[in-house]
């Protein structure tokens, strides 16, 4: 079999200790992909190139339709834009997929029966970058909501809850406010919502529905939001259920996908050998999946499983009394 | 003493029940004051007038300067203007303060060391209502943040943390996407922050944010925060440390205040006196404080604390082995 060309990108910060650990652990499965490393983040806008990615990344990127990506670092300014957000808008990656699972007693949660996939528009909403300064005082950002970003997400949603076995699909929207916006994205949510028959549906506003999914996230199973909610949302599901620090995402397009964990690139702690691999490594167990290869993938997520159980732990979700020993990122990567 | 004069609305849906109950409590309490009943809400709005207030009801308001305002539906469709932005927009209260404390053991929670306040800007962003339908399937709305807005409630965050002892004051915005608008509001918080040598501050995005808040409510003592990400925090933070049902607001202005509670109508429970009438209770002591009436509050809050420790609770906090006794909604105002 011809290995499946990936472009590997390493990241600012903590990301290319994350990204050696996680490839290391691939390789050791027998993961059939091939790794051309691409130049993102900090040293291409730190060369001028303001928005992070230089041409030639753009092509491999094009080339191998698949990017597997360590967190990034954009420099503080105005002129400097966000790279996420550049490659899925760039790419069409319209839908973000954040799975989050607890796994007490394993890992620390109030939570033990948290086992959400949170499917977060990826285009539009307030990501779709226009703002200005409109007097001396008076500043605004548009907020963006198309129909067919709202059937695209919503259908994708339903048929991943249809492939996954998943029971519920959840919308939420602030549509007691925005009544055209959000109010279209609701609209769109019931239209489809009927052609599955198999799948439950409900709408929540987002207030006390963010809130319901922190106090009880049990009950809920799959979710569908825009832009802004999905990025909130998903970091509380994933803080609430152990860390942030341990959960994957994958950014779909109909030609493109991309891969990455969905915390930062924390460069207070980078080269220290302390960051937890695990966000990264996830999103490489989803982005196997995706070329084909899930058995290998779910390879990976055993023996991660496995060492998580063992009690092996990075300081991010170690506790006395339930880790067994700390560890630092390639210790965690060889058990 | 000449008493206050108040203007009460009754509300909706549980509105009637909680408010009836309330009323008599501050009364029991001795509380001075002297109610006018306005009508707002689903009557008004169901007569035509689809800003849901009637005439007599704004010159009510502009005379008494202090509204008590029960929950209130709003008609679905796209006609009907939310009630609750017109009052806090029309009257200029531009801070929304949602004191949050869990009373653990009384009160299951997670978190027992939860005590935080979280002040909302209420008047700007995405609240601002302009929307509109561009062409067939693009659909925008506006969010509008101004300097004097910005101003005005951080400054009122850091007069609240220094007037009630409190230590940190901690902002959330998204102004690594949103540059030009949530970066004023971050950058007016570094302005005035400097004003404030004796209160801690810090800025988080309000992804990571939330989720910490939401994991470790403890590390949080005030937040200033833009409109609708108070609005999710604040039930948020409300729901993880009890109920939504448990939270009172003040809605600060120049020259009017109102007080509610933060949860809805709940049509869905109306008139089967099972509401709980706590969050409108906690709204009426922080009503009493502003109208220098804080004995007669501190009086109704230990006598809300006490009912709630001896073990008499609503159906929405009633939990077995904490909870002594059901009660309805009268029973436990009787208490
Ligand atoms: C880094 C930031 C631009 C990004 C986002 O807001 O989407 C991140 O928070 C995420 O969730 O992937
Ligand atoms: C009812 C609704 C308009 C309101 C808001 O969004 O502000 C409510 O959720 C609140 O928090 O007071």
């Amino acid at each position: 079999n011809t290995p499946v060309k990936i472009a590997v990108a390493n990241g600012d910060g903590i990301g290319p200790e994350i990204m050696g650990a996680t490839l290391k652990i691939l390789n050791a499965a027998g993961a059939n992909i091939e790794t051309e490393f691409i130049d993102l983040g900090e040293k291409v806008y730190l060369s001028g190139n303001t928005s992070g990615i230089a041409p030639d990344a753009w092509e491999a990127i094009r080339k191998n339709k698949i990017i597997f990506k360590a967190p990034i670092t954009t420099p503080q300014g105005k002129g400097y834009k966000s790279l996420n957000v550049t490659l899925r808008k760039s790419l069409g990656l319209f839908a973000n997929i954040r799975p989050v699972e607890a796994l007490v007693p394993y890992v620390p949660s109030h939570f033990p029966d948290l086992d959400v996939v949170i499917i977060r528009e990826n285009e539009e909403d307030l990501y779709a970058g226009i703002e200005h300064r409109q007097t001396q005082d008076v500043y605004q950002c548009l907020k963006l909501i198309t129909r067919p970003g709202c059937e695209r997400i919503v259908r994708y949603a339903f048929e991943y809850a249809r492939a996954y076995g998943r029971k519920k699909v959840t919308c939420m929207v602030k549509d007691n406010i925005m009544k055209i916006t959000d109010g279209l994205f609701h609209k769109v949510f019931d239209e489809i919502a009927v052609e599955y028959p198999d799948i439950q549906n409900e709408t929540q506003i987002i207030d006390i529905g963010s809130a319901r999914l922190a106090a009880k996230p049990e009950n809920y199973d799959v979710i569908v939001t825009a832009n802004l909610y999905g990025d909130i949302i998903s970091d509380i599901a994933a803080e609430i259920g152990g860390s942030v620090g341990m959960c994957g995402s994958a950014n779909i397009g109909n030609n493109v996908a991309m891969f990455e964990a969905i915390h930062g690139s924390a460069p207070d702690i980078a080269g220290q050998d302390i960051a937890n691999p695990s966000g990264l490594l996830n999103a490489a167990v989803s982005m196997l999946a995706h070329i084909g290869q899930s058995a290998i993938g779910d390879k990976v997520k055993n023996a991660w499983l496995r060492t998580l159980e063992q009690g092996y732990h990075t300081a991010d979700i170690y506790k006395e009394g339930i880790s067994v020993q700390k560890v630092g990122t390639q210790a965690f990567a060889d058990q």
